[in-house]
Order: structure tokens, then C-alpha cells, then sequence
């Protein structure tokens, strides 16, 4: 956090994440945060395209200190805010390439790039900039839903299709893999199921309420190995805690859990980042965006403790 | 759900609930949802005649399996959307009568009737054509309010009477009932008593903060016989949860817990639900309508899955 | 309007447009209401997938009776509400090809199809199954902006390319043509000079404040020969008056000047119309959709009175 | 506006009317200002019950010098807030006995009474009470809305009711009376016709925009005579002017038309007005609460330069 | 509660403080309620001078009898309104001495003075009264936040200095006083520490998530000692329970935690209470002016069963 | 407008004035943008320190080219926003020293600097600013009030006070100067008197609607002369038009009128503008930020095209 921006207080300033300098070519940064304001592959509700610059405004709340870990990230790290991936609002496809494009011109500058989506159609694209840079990695995928139909509408890329294809591209070394709190009505008795078929491991909803975040980290550290990607769709929160989502499914995480979840994953060596659907038509009081800030903020306070690449 | 409705997205298509069929003669069905969009019997907010709508905007959502449950209610069940009954805005009295009459026709045409409110006041009405189809029903009640009141503002019915009534005129079997959630400031020391005098049984928020959802379940396992009727007001649940409410009372519910709840109610012979005072116009990011869209698909699931008259 | 809608208040009942019957056939009608609820084209903000619900729950507000032109539209007609297209949030292209294809099988059932968006995207679409039933139309496009250039985002369909195409693919007549309502930034300076490249009439949003309504409906009598189509993009009204849109102009029209100007065509023959750009996250008390739903109402006043095929 | 109020600014204080003292007792004043918040005869969407409240929020923004008028309406009249006549929601009949009662007691305290609503239903038993002080009144009547039906859903009053039975009852001498700004779909032909057959003068809201402020003005002075009692629905403005209200109507007044109008009254002999339907969980930004206080406090500033009784 | 306002229901009457009387010289009475419209200290999002009102309005919610507690703190206690403090918001210090004059003025009259704000510098000239008349004081101080920082933006009084100076000038007994919730980023490591410095007990967020709600209050009854005061930011909640503030942090304390914690203070001599940071423009469906209005509630309900000086 | 502005379309990228370079040293640039994000000194409403970044956020909206003034301001001009003023939220006079001191800097680097408030008490120190540079300068004042109050709650500084201050200091020329659209009650019937006192010259609201914006203007031209510098008070605009405001007065300017009035400033020596009163917590759909960022556009277009130092 810049002595400007503290300066300023929360309400004042140009809104880059965190207050940091806005450098759309970061080279010799530690980290770079990245929007991708994609919004036209999610299935309900649409307003994701605003998600980065309302996680960028809330995170003008984000101070210096993270006392619960102990660490000030933006000190430890060089963080820089790279700007937007230009995206086509109507085609799906040339977005994608667009964004796998722009990343791995980032991966090639800096170690880590943390994304602000934008629906979950764009974390294929972001996996395939991390093979790129790294081959496969392990998937920490926290969601309401698997996102592992392997098309929507007839067509083969939506909000819900990701991981299906990285699993098949080889994005992701499903074994290693493990994705936590899926729950809700679906499709088809087969939809969780193909997610295990795809060899991903999973914490369902249900379970996560059984085990409880400590059970549910034990899960996370006997399943990941490598390089490992954390792809956080803020509607594992209950729509208490997100209501500025697209597909909110009731009886979800709180933010005390979430926060906790994300602070558990200290010691893997954490590689990337994406944060998505943050849909702030549907928010109110900022609090989904909010929260979202800070679960970004908690993951650099691990980078800035050592678990990186 | 129909395949109509899935090709079509939750944001698409005529909302009926759950993408149903609108059949205002539903002979032959299993299931018949109708809306009851009367709201001037609340005594602080207004607003839940809007609640069938929105609910049935919400369940849009819902989709066609339930993994939690393992069952596909609408593949099991012939649910369809009767649409709403008429109502008088004005005069409570003529509205109770048509309440009455309507779903004791759906009643003669279905096995279970789902009506939406609406406010508190219509459990009156939709008890009394239950017992005109089968009799006194045992009353599984959740919600912040016990609605024992004999009158309100000096007149006989109000949103918080329906079951002083429903006791006084026999349409229940109080020793075989159960309240639960009961909390928050109430107009005298005898409030919650009355419940306890007109024979039902009581699981207050106090109480069920300590009893925890199992031990509720077991008190309600204890207390249930024959034939029973849910009537679930929104309230129960915290004002987090469900903020489009006419009377939010704080401490209350979370969604994970009241889903459990009914999930909960396996093994009853469930006979009819009302799930009332939704009010849209206080709800934001429609995190309520949802919530009580969900309420509906688990009790469904709970029909499908057998435990039904 | 049927008698049980007007039994059910505006506050109940099924939300079909104007309370009408849903029949996803219409064969026999005079006139089909269908939605679009697409909006990945948009530029600005996304929404607009919300736009045909949204207005057909306004459309509960309208009655029998227009006293303005002395008609009882629904009386004299029988207008059906067809449901939604399917669409394709991701796929723009896919998407056109269903529009065109619903839209002109509903084409072979009725005189005139009403289509509510949706992103004004897909008005290309819509015109392309005009020409299958009828060959090029003239168009009323009634709009903040142009909607004429060639590409956006580098690609060939966007919100803002329907009557560049439209004019380059025949789909009308530009010289029998007219826009009306443009005006704010644009792109670049030729953004306004291109339509007229395309032969098309315009009345700028200046224009308009200067010829007033009187003026600029006689220039509307004036251009358009033979069957006319109405394309009216909400936003060419000004944002008080409707903001739940996705590229809000400020300085538009009033919702007094807009009923009068669909009103003034009488007299034409009328062969379709859109209804585009509803964005209802934006909106709030239900103006914007509200304001829509009475325009499409005097539309179908006029068809009524016998301005059409 | 007393010393203490201008102290607190409009952020401060207990929310009286104008910052007037609370008198239930208001003997010795010269005008009561009382609230009526109920709504259940409204028949589409409710919330008017807030609106005495909203009013008198808003009311903190208004201060002592009426400039246009060139008086202090605080200052030359004792104006003192009575609170709120207690209503019965559930009960429309037992409500207007209450509130004829209650106002009828002011009546005989002080000699004008301005009521804030609530539905329109309220200013039946609001002219009873004023028949009981001062025989039939003039109406002015200033609405979308003719609200001379006979009846709503098949039972006596509604808020569309009241003007039928005010002729019916010989509260009101018709023949001295004017309505202003019907506009919108209505049920049937006769709706307008209705008034007129009651011997209601009208300028409906077409011919408004076409004789403009002061034609109205001069229509409105040619008709009315004697004592005049003005009946203001907050829904005669435009949706974008006054969105918290029940039953919207596109193609309204301008909040300057409706000051400009009010203040033209100068000269009639003012008795008595009501401000009804200001339904503020549907307003934004408290304009259409902030408007209808404006319009209260143009008419206690005709009443203070001696346009009253 | 007077019969007056029970009879007209929470939707109606003169929002007073739970319907009580608005006595600006509250002599005689046992607590006086006021407010402290006051915002501009705050270093995030305004709008806390609209707290009061807020308050008082959700308090019309509440009711006779507090069930959990078994007594009607309106009947044991004379509970006055005594309206607000004047302020000067440009002016934080000219603010601060009008907040002690007057509230030593009421402290003077009556035992206890229970203040709504309004940002947290308030605390410091409430203090400053208590001091007038009893000298230091216990605190009890339930926040995200420290508010310990000696200055902000380079200035002695902000939202966040208010215990620095308390400590420093006496006002409290530090060593007999407690913080509980602090977490979510701080500026610097020092930030917690200096609350120790001072000489404060503290339980962080993180500790209160190990200890719980009784854990929590074992500590509270090892520490405080005397008169004790409670000041009570609504921030200690999560934003999901108390969206409608100035400086939100997420992973807070529930609705339920929050109730209990206060019933939980039962034993102490209680002497104040202030409840701050409640900023409505960030509300949603009035749910953190109703927790705050509950919490108030449940700190009279003490008072009334004998926790009072 | 950038071409990176211009491919990320406006939802998409860093949200600075118009997608312009943010450049705290804005040596060489013809125009600096800069906001000052503070509202402690507003009597009614806060929120206005969020106006700099709710305008800089609706900015994206604008694009290239002026089409009715012919002109593509951020061509012609080089324009860059300096980011935000470092402001003491507690602290009125603090923050005048910072804003004068900063403005001042900027001055000295740039011809023109645009202030984006921010209540209105910072045209005082940004009319200092001025004067280091220039001397006096003529006023051009659009508000619904006339701030020449010469104090506010008993001290020396409020929104309310600046052009008092003002022409006491000698910033302004007031016989050259002009205040238009003061509306709405006032403390005192000297309130716009003092104006004139003081030698401003004034359209009130009253007699702008008589003189129509033609006239207005002509009344402008007469009275400026010399260097002039626009404050423009976004409550100009009715309510409809600008509810996002802190003191809003109904009666006002429409969008149109106000667009339209700042294009009539061509031909004067345009030295400086502030834009203030935006407060986005009372705003919807952005509509009153947008406003605001086109009338600042429309001012740079006049600077493009020559009214400029």
C-alpha cells in the first residue's frame, strides 16, 4: 500500500487494486493483478464484466497489516495493478484468446498473476496461460458448482464448462486436484459424478458442513502436490455473504469460513489465482466485493509468507 | 422441469414455478403450487403479495436433481402451477373464503397442494380446505413468531392469529404440532405461552440455538403424528438470510440450517405446505425469494422421495 | 385482457405479457409476443437478458382500455404471449440463426410478431425473418445511437451493428428509412454520417428538441413507404425517465414525447416492432419496464385501429 | 419551523412533520397534520403504509421561507404534527371508521386538516369527516386515476373507489369540482365517462398537455367554488418525477408542472387536503417523498397568505 | 411501549425511540435515549448522521416483552427520547463540546444515557460526560476495529482515536476495560499492540472465532471491574448481519453472537451505552438499524432486571 | 480517449477521467482532471466524497467525439486526471489549506484545472487556488441554492458558505458574475437577497423557468466578462434528473436544459470548473453521475474549441 493511498483514505484516489501502481507491463513485479471483465458465458444472472472494478473499489479498504498472519504483503511483495484484458463481449472464443494471450505475456514478467473475474469461463483461458509458463497444476477449486459439463446451450464454452476442458486439455493434474462445496439443484444425477470420472477429488457441499474447514484443509493438503492454482467463484459463499453473484445457491460457506479456507492453504506452493463472479448489479452495502478483496488479499499475505513458486 | 425450460436458461421463459406447466385445472397431477398474493393482513411490512411472483421468478434457478437427496422431484412427480388465487385486497374475510374454496377444489384434484404467500393470514384458509379434504393435520410451524395472537388491532384475523384459529376451530391437532424458532420481543409475558395453552408444542430460538438442528429433528419426530402440514414463514431465518421479509426478527436461521430442517422431515407423511411472507420489495439480490425457492424443492424432494400421503 | 387477469389484480396471476394466453404456437393469433433475453452483444453494461421478464411483469399494469386512441386493444386482437427464443448467452452467432428461425416460424403463424429484448443485437435477426415473410421493410428506429457501424471489438456483431448489416444485407429500405433520437459522445465523426451513407433519414437527438414531436413525426410521414417496422431502443429515452438501460444518453426524450411519437404513426402499415435494451438490474420502481410495456401497449393500440399488414 | 429544528439540520431530530411539535391534542392550531398510513386497499403495489413516515422525513428538508410565494408558512400559521390515526390492515371499513373519527375530532380543534397517506381509499373517510364540519366541499382532485369506480374486486371500497362514493354520499358537490391528469390504460370505456356522469369536470391527462399549466389553472377556477378540499395522488407526476408509488402511469406531470399547479390554488378557499399513494419502498432516493412534502408545504403557504377558511 | 403506539403498529405513529416519549428535558425519567447524528470523523463511507433516525425507526419494531430475558423493559424502566445532539459537521471539535455538554446535562437528570450515533468519535465526548458524573469507567468495547490510533490524516480526532484519548485522558480505567473483534487489515503491526500498550484487554476476531461467544465472556467477567460502559460499533458484526456501515470488515460476529454477548454482560453495574456506526445509505431491507435497535433493546432489558448503577 | 480506453470498451479498465493517462504531475497537459472527495461540510445528505470516483467511473461512457459541437475534446486537448486531493475528513479548514495548496500546484503546471467535488464548501480554496494564478475571476454559478450564507450552524465554514467568502475575500468579481437556478425553501426570506447584496447577479429557478434556457443565456453573456470559471452544483437538476445529491429541491433543470446551458458558455475565456454535489449513495443506475461527467465533457469541448484561457 503506497503512502498515497494511505494518505487518501479508502474514499479517495483512482481505484487500482489495492492502491498499487497501475503498470500494465509489470516486469520485475512480484505479483500481477489482472481484470478480465467477461461476463456473456454466464448461464443466469450477467454483471461480472463490472466484478474487477468493484473488487478494485472495495479493495481501497485493504490496509497494510495482516495481523492474522502476520505479514504485510504489499511490503513483501512488489504487487502491481496491470490493467484489463481487452475482451469481445459477444464471442467467447476470441475472448479466450484474447486473455490466454495477455496472461502469459504477464507470467512471462512476473511470478504470479492474480485474476479478477469476470464468470468462470474465464479461468480455461488462464489455465491455459499457466500451462504455458508451468504445465499442469493442481486445482483448488472453491465453488457452489463443479463447472465440469463439458458444454452449455449445445455449444462447447459457458461459465460451467472450464474444468471439464482443462481436465481434458491437460491443464490440470486432476489427481492432485480437488475442488470443495458444490451443492445446490443440478442438471443430472452425473453431474458431480463427472467431475470424480474426470479424477478430480472432491468436498461437496454437504460434506464441507460435516467436516468442517479444519477436515476440509486436511482433505486440501493430502490431495495437492506441485504447483498449485487457486480458482476461488465467490458463490461457495452463501448468498448472505455474495449475494452479487450470477448463480447463487442457498446454505453456503460464511465469510469467517472462507477467509479461514484460504489462510489454510499456507505452505503449498501457490502459482496463481483467479477470482470470479463477482456480479455487482446483484450486491448491495459492496459487501460480496468486499469479500472478495480480502480473499485476494489473504492469498498474497501467503505469497508474501513464502508459498509461491 | 422440462426440457423447454432448461433449453431456455433460468433467465428466459414465462416464470411458472419451476419452469412447470400453468394448469389451472391440475387433475391428474401429483403436485399443485399456487400462489396466494395477499399481504394486508401483515402488521408491519407490507409487500408479500408480491411473494408468489418472485418466488417463482427465483425457482428459475432450481434445477433438476437433487444430489443432497439423490432424487429428481420433478421426474418423480407431476408438479404443475395452478396460478394464484383471487383476492381482495381490502377485505380479509372474503379473501380467507376464496383461499378456502380455490384450494379445496385443487384438493380434490391433487394429492398435495404448495401454496406461496403471500402473508401469515392465509394458513388459516389453506388449513381449513385441508380439513376439508382429510381432516385435522398435525402443524410443523417455522418461524420467529408463534401467530397464536386471537386478534389483532381489536379485529379477529391478522397475519399473527392464523393459529389460534386454526387450534380453536379444530383444523389442527395441537398435542401432535410443533412451533419452532420463536424469538425476539413479543407484545407480553404470555405470548409464547398461549402456544403452550392451545396444546402446541414449542421449540423457541432460545432453545433451538441449543438444541441445534438434530435435536430439533428428534423433538419433532417426537411430537409428529398422521398426517402433516409445514407452514414455513421466511422470518424463521435470520434477517441475513432473508431480508425480504414483513417482521425480520434478529438471531435467527441460517439457510444451511433451515435446508437441513426440512431435509429433515423425511419419514412424515407430509400432506401440504404454505411457505409465506416473502417480501420482495425488502429483498435484495432476490438472496430471499431464492432461499424460499429452495425451501419449496426440498419438500418436493421430500414428496418424491415417498414421504407423502 | 382476459377476465381472470383482471380478477387477479396486477399483482397476481402467471406474468405473461399483458396477462395474455401462453402459446408457444400462436397459429391463428393476430399477434405473438416473444422475448429474446439475450445480452452478450451489449458494450456497456449487461442486464438485458432480464429485459422480457421484466417488462412482461410491467405488463400486468396494462388494461383493457387505451382512452387515448379509443381502442381496446386485446379485444380487437388476439395478442399471445409465444414464450422466449432460446439463446446462446456465449455464442452471438448461434444465437441470430434461433432468433431468425423462431421468429420466422412464428412469422408463418401470425400477421405480426412483437419481440421484447434483449441487447439491440438482435434486431438483425429479427429483420432477417421479416424478409423471409415479407422483403425489405421500412424501418423506425427510434434510439440514442446509430447502430450502424460495420464491427465492434473487432468483430462483426456487437449492439451497435443491426442496421449497418441490416442495410448491407437488404433486410431494408434505407431511403424509405428514418432514425430518430441520436446523440452524446460518439466513436468518431462519421459514426452519425455512416447511416446516412447507408441511405438512411435521420433525426438527431438536437434535431428532435428543435423539430419537437409535431415536426419530427411529419418528417417520419414523410420518409417511410410500405410495410414499416418499429425498432425502439429504450434509451432513446433520457435516463430519468429510463435507467434501467445498458448505454444510458443523457438529454433524451420524456416518456410523454415517446408515447405521442408511437402514437403519430398512426396511418402506416405496421408490420413488427422491437422493443430492445431493457436492462432491468439498473432499473429501479420499475420505470424503465413500465415505460416499455405502455409503448408496446400504443403499438398494439395502432395495430388495433388498423395500422397494419 | 421551530429554533431547534433549523439547529439539528435535516439529518437530526425526531421526524416531525416540518420539525413541528407532536400534538395529538392539537387544539389551538391552526393546521393538524396527520398521518394515515394505510394500505391495503391499494390493488397493485403496496407500501403506502410508509408513507406518512417517508413524508415527514423528507419534510426536514424544507425550511421557513417560501420564496416564490414570498411567505413564512411557519411562522404565520401555528401548524402542529397530530401523529398517526391507528388504521386496522386487515379491515378497510373498521380502518375508515377510525379515520373519520380521529379526523373529525382535529376538525373540531383546528380549522384545516392536511392528511398524508396511505392508499387513496383514505380520502373517502377523510371527506366524511369533513362533511360533518362544513357540508359538501369542492374536490380538486389531482391523479392518474378518475378512482371512481364502484367497486373493486366485487367488494365496496378500494382505492380506486373513493370519488363514486364521495358524489354517491353527497360529500363532495361534483358540479364544483374538477379532476385532473387521468391518463393510462383503464379497465373499460366508461371509466372516464363514469366521472363525468357523476358531474365531475375533468381535464384528463392528454388534455393537460395540450391547455398546459395555466389552461388547466383557468379550468380549475372557472369550475370550482366554495369551500375546496384538494385530493393530491403523488402518481398524477410522471414515474421518473415520483417512482415510490403504487400505481405508476407514464406520460405524467413534471415535478414543476405540479408545484406550479398547487400554488395557482392561490385564492380558492383551501379547507382541507390530502397527499396519497407515496409508497416509498419503491422510491429511490426520497425524491417522490421529497416532492410530495414540497407540495404540502406550497399548500400550508396559500393557506398562510390567506387562502383558507 | 405506551398503548398509543401499540395500537398503531410499527408502520405507523412518530418514530420515537420504541414509541416512547420525546422529552428533550428528560428529568425524573430512569434512561434517556439520544442521538448523535455526527459522520465526518468517519475515514471510509459516510452517512452515520442518518443513524439515529434509522434506529429509531427499525425501533418500532420492538415490542413489550423480552421473552429471553422475561421482563418489559418499558414497563420497568421510565425510558425517555430525549431527540438529538446538535452538531456542526464540518467542525468535529465544536461537535464534540456540544455532545458533552449536552449529554452531561442529561446525565444530570437521569441514571443512564444510552446514545445512538453517528461515527465512533462520538464515544470520546460521551466519555467525557460519564467522567462529569462518575468518573472513569469499565469499557466494554465490541468493534472490528481498535480505535486506538493517536491521530488520522495527521489530526488529534478521528473515527478511530477515540480509546487513545479516552486512555489518555482518563476517562476510562483501562486495565478494568476490554476490546473484542478487532481483525481484517490494519495499517501497521502496531496497530493491536497499542491497544495493549494502553492498557486495554482485547480479543481479537480471531481469538473470539477460538473462544466463542462464552469463552468470550469469561474474559469480559475476569476483566471489568465498577461502572462499566458498553460501546458498541456495529462494524463487530459481519457485514452480511450489518451491511449499513462506515468501515465493514468481513469474517465478524453473527446476529445471534452478537444478541448473546450483550444478555451476557448480566452482573455488571452498567452506567451508558453508545451503539455507532449504523450508516444507513448502505443498508439493506433496514436489517442493521434492526440489530442495532435489538441491541439497544437487550441493554435496556439489563438495566431493567437490575445490571444498572 | 485512448485506444486502449477505446478497445477495453467502458466496463473494462482502470477508471480515470475519460480512460485518460493518470498523471499526478500533469506538466504539459492543457487540462487537469482532479478530484476532492470531501462531504463533512454538507448540512443534509453525505456521501459526496465518493463523487470523484462515481464520476471518473461513469466517464467511461464517454467516447471520442462531440457531435454537436463538432469536436473531439480529448484530441484537441491533452487531458489527464491528477488523482485525488488529500482531504481531513474531521477537518474543514485543514482541507481548504490542502486543496488550495494542491490546486494551486496544479495551476501552475496547467492552464485549466476541472475540480470533481466533493460538497460545495471546496469551490472556496479552488476559487483561492484561482486567484494565486489569476486574480479574480467572474463567476458562473448553477445551483438550486445560492451558498452565501456567512456562516453555517454557528461557524465560519459550510456548503453553504462559499461564495460569501468569496466575495468577501475578493476571489470573485461579483458584478460580473451570475448565479442561476436557486430554488425551494430557505432558512430566511434574506437568503437570496444576500446574494444581491453582495453584487452577485441571479436567475433564480423561478425566473429561469419564465426565460427558458435562450434567455437565461442571453442574461450570461451580458453580465460575464473576463476570465470565468464555472461551479456547477449537480442540484441544479431536478431530482429526477440528479437524486444522487446531498440537498435535493424539486422544480428543477431537466438534462437537456442543463447540457444545453453549458454549450451556451462558447465564446467566454473559460479559466476553471468544479462539478460538486454528486452523492452516489442516493444515486440509481448511475444516472446522476453520468449526468455529471457529460457536463464536464461538454465544458472540455468548449476549451477544445477554443474558450479558453
Amino acid at each position: 500500500m503506497s503512502g498515497q493511498q494511505r494518505e487518501l483514505g479508502p474514499f479517495g484516489g483512482i481505484a487500482t487494486f489495492g492502491g498499487q501502481l497501475h503498470r500494465p507491463d509489470p516486469a520485475g513485479a512480484d505479483v500481477a493483478v489482472v481484470g478480465v471483465p467477461y461476463d456473456s458465458a454466464t448461464t443466469f444472472r450477467s454483471g461480472a464484466r463490472f466484478g474487477p472494478r468493484a473488487i478494485r473499489v472495495a479493495s481501497q479498504a485493504l490496509r497494510s497489516y495482516n495481523s492474522a498472519l502476520d505479514v504485510q504483503p504489499f511490503e513483501v511483495l512488489e504487487v502491481v495493478d496491470a490493467g484489463d484484458v481487452p475482451v469481445v463481449p459477444a464471442y467467447v472464443e476470441a475472448t479466450q484468446e484474447r486473455i490466454t494471450a495477455r496472461v502469459a505475456q504477464l507470467l512471462r514478467a512476473v511470478g504470479v498473476v492474480v485474476a479478477l473475474g469476470g464468470d468462470h469461463s474465464v479461468s480455461l483461458p488462464l489455465l491455459r496461460a499457466q500451462r504455458l509458463r508451468r504445465g499442469p497444476v493442481a486445482l483448488i477449486h472453491l465453488d457452489a458448482h463443479p463447472d465440469t459439463w463439458s458444454d452449455e446451450f449445445g455449444m462447447r464454452y459457458g461459465h460451467g464448462t472450464p474444468f471439464w476442458h482443462a481436465a481434458k486439455e491437460g491443464l490440470v493434474d486432476a489427481a492432485a486436484s480437488i475442488q470443495i462445496g458444490m451443492r445446490g439443484p443440478t442438471d443430472a444425477p452425473d453431474d458431480l459424478r463427472r467431475s470424480r470420472e474426470l479424477g478430480y477429488h472432491m468436498v461437496t457441499g454437504e460434506e464441507f458442513w460435516e467436516l468442517g474447514v479444519e477436515g476440509t484443509l486436511a482433505r486440501v493438503h493430502q490431495v495437492v502436490r506441485g504447483p498449485a492454482y487457486l480458482s476461488l467463484d465467490i458463490d461457495v459463499a452463501d448468498p448472505a455473504y455474495a449475494p452479487g453473484t450470477g448463480t447463487p445457491e442457498v446454505g453456503g460457506l460464511t465469510s469467517r469460513q472462507l477467509v479461514t479456507l484460504v489462510r489454510g492453504l499456507a505452505g503449498l506452493e501457490l502459482v496463481g489465482m483467479d477470482l470470479v463472479e463477482v456480479a455487482p448489479p446483484f450486491d448491495h452495502g459492496e459487501i460480496t466485493s468486499l469479500l472478495a478483496a480480502n480473499l485476494v488479499y489473504e492469498f498474497l499475505s501467503l505469497l508474501a509468507k513464502g508459498s509461491r513458486p
